[in-house]
């Protein structure tokens, strides 16, 4: 595994990797890799001639009182992970290569930005997109891999390479859980013993959704109360949304129709942890 | 030549192209072609073994108040010209095809935007790039060719390639004029006899400009001024700006060191016009 810290070292490395016919996986993560991260990388090694996974935490995706400063950093943790799961070049560039001085070119996926992790983190999404746009440019993937964990993040990616027409397919791959239902976040590591017990609220809420809509309920208002109910029991837990929406162009829906999404962000002590559930009821309700 | 109307019969040549290890060329337009456009077209046929020429009138870089619908169209008097250039494809997308209901990601530079036409076009850039970015995505150039008549928009194109890596060379060409210097436009049709003999007054002052500038002057504010008098003088033209800049950051200046730009954006009865000045005075001032 070649480990890349320059945009112009990368850049080599695709064009010969382009001229020699291979396909491109691309994994972009912020590092701290969890086995989340790892099922992309293995997945794209199963699926592309070259595996490129980028570690970057991108400044412009973060607000001013967010945890930039403190998001866990350790590329001599994340070198050997990668590697064993498949990753041909490890692309870590730094934030005066990507955003040099006088940088001022941004990407906006608007509307179904507003909601959800878009109208708690204002202008976190665009930092998303910018980021991303520029590191499809440098890696010219075929294909791009990204967890559903980040459900919002995945379907703002997916509109802005519908909308711009970039040449990359986007694909969706299922959250990595913990063996009690946490969903893997690098944030994790944040909790301690008594807010990783906590966290497990989010997870057991949305089972309990899961449960109800199995059952047939199709009140999205009945789903919201009861998940939030649920929360609001875990004395360490503060909800910042509970979402009932229609898992595509992400707005709150009153029927559950044939698909939904149920999507969480609470906080646990301070720290933001966000899941989600994803059904397809299509012929069943 | 092959005339394409749609984005999804493009890609497949495109993807085609790739395959065979084609370089590909573009030439972005908004047709009515005269021979600025063509030149651009020659220069790709040179360099390239795919030439892509697009036809779009882009909706999102016109104001509310400017000349979408007006502006001149004529897909039987360009194909032949285009073929003549040497164009293998020519794109002509409809508006539906580009901008699908629900469309929302858009692509800004901003600083170098917000002076010159930006200043007097809200909204203008923000259009073309985007647009830009949407054929790049479904180009895949190696290679894009632009003319310097539209010196602001060439900048604004080569600051969003290179802040978001996007992995094509833009190749900037000289401004193509008719014998008696004015610059080649789409928009020159719209002049009457009388209006298209006062629109000389552009390259007139620019040549004056240069003169003075060749002949010593540095004074920044003297060479506006003596530009801005001689448009003045003509009846039939009211100025919008009358710009001398770095020609990088596009900011007005106040000495002329090694480089600059003299811009203008002038009416001329009811039509814009735009022309530029671009000096390189390394050694000689």
């Amino acid at each position: 595994m070649q480990i890349v810290h320059y945009v112009e070292e990368l850049r080599g490395i695709i064009s010969e990797a382009k001229k020699q016919g291979k396909s491109i996986g691309f994994v972009p993560t912020m590092g701290y890799l969890h086995e989340g991260h790892l099922s992309l990388a293995r997945r794209a090694r199963g699926e592309n001639g070259l595996v490129v996974m980028s570690i970057f935490v991108n400044p412009l995706q973060f607000g001013v009182n967010e945890d930039y400063e403190d998001y866990p950093r350790d590329l001599s943790r994340d070198a050997p992970m990668a590697e064993a799961a498949g990753v041909d070049v490890l692309f870590c560039p730094g934030v005066a290569d990507m955003y040099p001085r006088g940088y001022a070119t941004f990407v906006e996926v608007e509307e179904i930005t507003a909601v959800l992790c878009g109208a708690s983190r204002p202008g976190h999404f665009r930092g998303v997109t910018t980021v991303v746009a520029k590191l499809f440019g440098l890696v010219q993937p075929d294909r791009a891999y990204f967890g559903q964990k980040d459900a919002q993040q995945l379907r703002v990616i997916e509109k802005m390479v519908e909308d711009l027409n970039m040449p990359v397919e986007i694909v969706p791959c299922p959250t990595v859980r913990e063996l009690d239902g946490l969903a893997m976040s690098s944030r994790n590591a944040y909790l301690s013993p008594r807010e990783r017990e906590a966290a497990l609220v989010l997870n057991r809420s949305l089972r309990r959704a899961e449960e109800a809509i199995r059952a047939g309920e199709r009140d999205a208002n009945r789903i919201r109360e009861q998940v939030a109910a649920m929360i609001r029991e875990e004395p360490l837990a503060e909800i910042d949304y509970v979402s009932v929406n229609d898992g595509v162009t992400l707005r709150e829906i009153e029927r559950i129709g044939d698909r939904v999404m149920v999507a969480l962000a609470v906080r646990i002590g301070m720290t933001r942890l966000i899941d989600n559930l994803q059904m397809n009821l299509g012929g069943e309700g």
